[in-house]
């Protein structure tokens, strides 16, 4: 995330920054409290302490891919850089999991991971679409992709990376054994007996609705109004698995903010989780990450930015219905730019949160403050601070010099995405890229799918590592090459001076029968 | 708008209701004020109080086109048809003009509406794409085509549709010469000097916005903070324009709230309106109707329903942030059905304004009020009150038997969306279709769009009657004929039992050069 919170840029220095800057204060963020976990790249990647200092060049801009030896499921391809000097570290981090789901053992809710073995044994040609593991006891199996970008230090981005996954698998947990019975919808209630079976308690009988007109009887009101109608929501088992990862965010979120008096976690960051459950891949995104399947040559976009340029009305709406949150010091209506003193009582241009277009208003000193939402593109900020408004952390975040909280603005709840793996034949070419922002600021839907594509062209379609090449070509094509003092691209472009993480992801491992 | 008030759903007789009973209590709505405007058909049907009181026979539902002698501009077709006995009065109306704007004389608010002679001229093949009056000091014209769906009465759809376009023009007038130079974009600011003149008064040196850093100053800080950044959005005509008609609706709203002290301005309704201007339509939708173009014989979707479901996470939200506006009766949690006291302790379905999935959670006493929004389709209702979540009025509509105001969740704000007419060449059976509920809720776009283009290949494409048959035909279709008691349509189907109206505006009109 370049530039994104202002107040963490203290060390931009035209993309040099010495190796040895990496010091043991940055790392720490300059707090007494411990780290939760260490600075890390992604343990996938396997590097070693010095491999790691190596990576974080910010001359070389070192591209990393898997080792030789190591391999992700369905054979996918991941390559990151670090950024041209913004930060000392990569603030971008990635796990990938193939997790099983088991039945929550009485008296203990720490899920369980996958053991070595058998993450290997759900490599392509072996796992596909099982997603059932009959010898233990009808655990539930889902590949996860996630993609984490930090901002104002690594704490919140290294923390998230390590224990999303598990919230995600606690959170399945809660409807395992609802969406282990596909042969009829969720049950609207169950009974939450100590041996957590969740078998449906309600009959008909108990389904059926108060009435409308129940509603407005007294809060304490007779619990079995008269029936007059017959009212109850289908839900299907789609929307479970939807529910635990908007869930599962809100959790990791808490966590962060519960844990950060006992350990020292820097910053925030925006999450992309693509998770593969049941047949379909749940794309969740909060923040500006980026996910697009490309099948046939076709871009299908799976996620959409959170920016406050795409929230300007809900943060707006937000400040308008709780106007302490802008401190006295801000104004939920935007301008096009800062009102000057001088301009009382003349008309300028306006939008309010019901507003999609402009008019004129008389400027009033109410005017005078800062506009919560200002800036156009990657400039835009909330409340002159932040330039994303959704990821996990950030809870210490304020706007500088001042007691005014970010936290309520940014918030932490994602949109999720589905996309049905079973209704289409995917070949070896179609693909899910997943990219940080780095990524896309420089290249656009088009240029990533026709970079890929031609890539992929030229390989062997037989060959598992074609994924991981393409990654580290997208990767390339981003970043750029050092000339001129700058990072340079197509056409002589700018290429990106921030982290750049990627997924490649080929899709018909996901049709593949065991 | 059909049982979308249970309230106001009083006399629904399986579709059959005696004329006799469009008695003077229903006209007044049983309060002592009196009316705004009378009850009235649309003006531009010509309807003797004799044809009016016929047209709301409720066994015959007769269909209503424009007589002979008269005409809509760019030759629209409308129609018209009485609900089947929900009530006496038909609440929808219909409004169509050709507007001019004109320079806002010193001194006087009142904005001019074009004389019948003018009108007139605006025909098809005398007006097209002329929009500046040369001879009336540069006025500008602007088509307008607007449908009120009236529920709970029908004063505030009468109100709507004899007022809104005025407070169009109004707002148009505001904006007059900066849409008159479309050569440089909309000055940000501009001095609002006695004569009304908006020379923009703005230099680049005024443009220089103060610093993101100047946010952080106390609100009573120096103007003119040392300038670091020059940001300025740039704003285009087109979004004045959608400006313009949003805060036209905010402002018709008010008036209806401030005049219902002094008027009887019964019930609310809902409003679509299509305004050509500058060469866009431009349609601004609040509430359930629909406007579609079928250009090509493709359908191009031109506005989206507010409903209690379509909007729940904002109406979530607002109870969430607000709870007093749910007056200790209802939860803002969404439940798929009513809780019942003894399921306290079990796990039940819910999800927040947070959710687009479902989750379970263990149920609590809170959890027995009853959810702000229940129910599917067109059977979700807002605190069990309404079933459209935008449009004008319903200043006093309140939960059944309760102080619960529903307004602040229902809100006047419409959404606009744009749609350049010059861009494209229309034949004569390329058209924009306008409906209120009672058409789309029996017939999908595509049956509508197979209906106006099969009906329109039938017709010689001089004829400029086309159109009015057209939406003759269509009204025909959504309502069916009386067969074993009740309204049947295709496939034995039921046919709408609402009120339905309908314009078919042909879109090459748009095109043609003066």
């Amino acid at each position: 995330m370049f530039t994104r919170v202002k107040s963490a840029v203290s060390s931009f220095m035209g993309g040099i920054m010495a190796v040895s800057s990496i010091n043991n204060n940055e790392r720490s963020g300059g707090s007494d409290l411990p780290l939760k976990y260490p600075y890390m790249r992604p343990k996938f990647l396997g590097l070693s302490p010095d491999e790691i200092e190596c990576s974080a060049d910010h001359i070389v801009r070192p591209i990393l891919i898997l080792k030789e030896t190591r391999r992700l499921p369905w054979a996918t391809g991941y390559a990151e850089v670090i950024n041209a000097g913004k930060s000392a570290l990569n603030e971008d981090q990635a796990c990938c999991e193939v997790l099983l789901v088991k039945k929550k053992p009485i008296g203990s809710l720490t899920p369980r991971k996958m053991s070595t073995s058998r993450r290997r044994s759900s490599l392509p040609n072996s796992v596909g679409m099982r997603m059932w593991e009959n010898d233990e006891a009808e655990g539930l199996i889902f590949h996860y992709w996630a993609l984490f970008d930090g901002h104002a230090g690594s704490g919140a981005a290294v923390v998230a990376s390590r224990l999303l996954h598990r919230h995600i698998v606690e959170q399945l947990q809660g409807v395992l054994e609802v969406l282990s019975n596909l042969a009829s919808l969720p049950p609207t209630v169950f009974c939450d007996e100590p041996n957590h079976q969740p078998f449906p308690c309600t009959h008909r009988a108990l389904n059926r609705a108060a009435s409308l007109h129940g509603a407005t009887g007294a809060p304490g009101s007779p619990c079995t109004p008269p029936t007059r109608f017959f009212v109850e929501k289908k839900i299907h088992h789609e929307s479970l698995v939807i529910g635990a990862l908007e869930n599962a965010f809100k959790i990791m979120d808490a966590q962060i903010e519960r844990e950060k008096s006992i350990y020292n976690i820097s910053g925030g960051c925006t999450v992309l989780v693509v998770v593969f459950l049941l047949g379909k891949l749940f794309v969740a995104n909060a923040g500006d990450s980026r996910a697009i399947i490309i099948r046939n040559g076709e871009i299908i976009p799976m996620s959409t930015e959170f920016t406050p340029e795409s929230e300007r009305q809900r943060l707006q709406f937000l400040g308008f219905m709780q106007p302490h949150l802008l401190g006295g010091e801000f104004t939920h209506l935007e301008f096009p730019r800062r009102v000057q003193r001088k301009e009382v009582g003349k008309k300028m241009l306006y939008r309010d949160f019901t507003m999609t277009g402009w008019a004129y208003k008389t400027i009033e000193d109410e005017d005078l403050k800062f506009p919560l939402i200002y800036g156009e593109g990657k400039k835009a900020r909330v409340m002159a601070t932040i330039g994303v408004t959704r990821g996990l952390g950030d809870h210490d975040l304020k706007v500088h010099d001042s007691n005014i909280y970010i936290k309520p603005f940014l918030c932490c709840f994602p949109e999720v995405k589905v996309y049905n793996l079973t209704q289409y034949e995917h070949g070896a070419d179609d693909v899910l890229v997943m990219g940080t922002d780095g990524l896309w600021d420089v290249l656009s839907n088009e240029e990533v799918a026709e970079t890929v594509i031609s890539f992929l062209a030229n390989c062997d379609p037989d060959d598992l590592h074609r994924y991981k090449m393409a990654a580290q070509d997208l990767v390339m094509r981003a970043r750029g090459v050092l000339r001129n003092q700058g990072w340079r691209i197509d056409n002589d472009r700018l290429g990106s001076g921030d982290d750049i993480s990627v997924y490649i992801i080929p899709l018909m491992f996901g049709n593949r029968q065991p």
